[in-house]
């Protein structure tokens, strides 16, 4: 079954290279341009020259920056002056409190009441207003939205909304614009916003580059949908890689499922290996959900595959709780 | 007492402008331009604006490549053929051996018999001889030494020789080319070698730059040498900071004495808590040796001075044992 056969017509994704370059010109005073790292070493193991993205380095330490300011900034101004919502115990929480601070207007943060300590004081620390509540989706979803009828403040989602998506594609125009020859990228797949965007992206940029996804083996939605055609959702995820736990959205699995190549499985002891890996030769430091891409680049899934010497992979983030030490 | 009174003339130093940018040539092709990063979190911190160059993203993970190399290099071709002998269980040694690995000739490597295995298997992994010895100065000077006599290798010191320090120069070169404007640079102080090496490049690029050095409480020769005019020995130095444990040299003694304003002592607290807010905050990987620099800058002793509000930091290696969490 071909997409779009239902009204005739093509389907309108999330977005399109001209909405990410006007997220890129709308946000890029607000978020770093981050650079692309080589490690001869880690080449030398994947066989294959490896164009590591430091999303890392990134405002808050996640690529979340990118959508979530673009998002708030993409608001009428009359809207944007009631300030935002989301639900997020994440990087997106202190991405939409820091993004509304730049703004100078107010961030209502709900979080679930068994959140570390440490990730309410960052939201805290950007500016952001923690709402407490329930640790179940219910809970936080209700939570918002008496927030927002409280407030008038204006609902985000941390990836299933086409502003966000956008700022997420970014990373795609930094890519294009900083790695001659690439064949290839590997995104790590939660909600699939960042690989939504970079997907939109290169196939107006670049449409020969090849997107593949990774997922870990506890939360591998993404890789069911894609082999089952259908958009299937994901239950009790048990992961090590605590920033790819969530379903593809409405936004993204059509995305995930029309331009995304395939989408690479990597198990929790793999992407330990690879944190380790990246923290040694690279010296930086990157989320779990980070480390699936070496991981996937490392895989013989990935490695099996021809005529991919040239490879990006997109180091999501980097926050990690420094007081264990999950490599 | 001036320098250079015995015999009336200029004391004349183990570098100079025109060498180190000799051995910015000779060794531009095997060693990183290394970046400069910036972090905000940490200028609010030590309220300057702080420029870190990043030398745990060099080859071996440490400066110390430059030094070999171009001491290798910088060698007569009858000579270098024989091959190069050293005694280090530090970075040095791993520069050594990949800096021999580069030229194609050998490297024999004294190692103390309680080295880490895995700095053995480091050196190895780059082509070294690890020849095992007693762990005693003098055995190890003497295993160099009949090395040196069976092979006719040359005997390289790890900071106390000219080529050595002027490769280490090469650093304020690169600073120079890639930050405008800056006012002083901190630099981990252990045999003196690479703040000798930058003094030295930068008090003819930038005569005005102010030099600091910075030494461990368990380790702070440099310190008490320069606070009692003549050169001190370090006795049983006891410090997290494994990189900076020697003495400084006959070479480097003179430079750190005339030309580097103060030396800056912190402790191994403030070394721990430096080396956490540079993984925490900037996410990336330094050793405690090359933390100790981002210690001095937030140290009162540095903050009550003025005039400082660009400063580069140098962070000298990231090589850590990640078994271990020293943060």
């Amino acid at each position: 079954m071909a997409w779009g056969d239902q009204d005739g017509s093509m389907p309108t994704y999330a977005a399109d290279l001209a909405s990410i370059q006007a997220a890129h010109q709308r946000i890029r005073d607000g978020v770093h341009r981050t650079p692309v790292l080589r490690c001869s070493a880690l080449d030398a193991m994947a066989q294959k020259s490896l164009h590591f993205k430091c999303e890392n380095f990134q405002k808050v330490g996640a690529f979340k920056m990118r959508g979530a300011l673009n998002a708030i900034r993409s608001l009428p101004e009359a809207v944007r002056s009631r300030g935002v919502v989301t639900h997020s115990s994440g990087n997106f929480a202190q991405a939409v409190a820091l993004s509304a601070q730049v703004c100078g207007i107010p961030a209502h943060i709900v979080m679930p009441s068994n959140s570390p300590e440490v990730k309410r004081r960052a939201v805290e620390g950007y500016g952001g207003r923690v709402v407490l509540c329930e640790p179940t989706l219910a809970a936080r979803e209700s939570t918002a939205a008496a927030l927002v009828a409280s407030t008038g403040g204006e609902l985000l989602h941390p990836f299933d909304q086409d502003e966000v998506i956008a700022g997420q594609g970014t990373v795609g125009i930094e890519l294009f614009e900083q790695v001659d020859g690439l064949q290839a990228v590997v995104v790590p797949v939660g909600g699939g916003g960042l690989i939504s965007g970079i997907a939109l992206a290169m196939r107006e940029l670049n449409p020969a580059l090849r997107i593949f996804g990774v997922e870990p083996a506890g939360a591998d939605d993404a890789a069911r949908s894609k082999r089952a055609g259908e958009w299937i959702l994901q239950t009790a995820p048990n992961t090590i890689a605590d920033g790819l736990l969530t379903s593809l959205g409405e936004r993204t699995w059509p995305v995930v499922r029309d331009i995304v190549e395939d989408i690479i499985v990597v198990d929790d002891g793999e992407i330990r290996a690879a944190m380790r890996l990246i923290l040694e030769r690279m010296k930086i430091l990157v989320e779990p959900s980070a480390a699936t891409a070496l991981a996937a680049a490392l895989h013989p899934d990935f490695q099996r595959l021809k005529g991919l010497s040239e490879v990006a992979l997109v180091l999501s983030g980097g926050n990690v709780d420094l007081d264990k030490r999950p490599w």
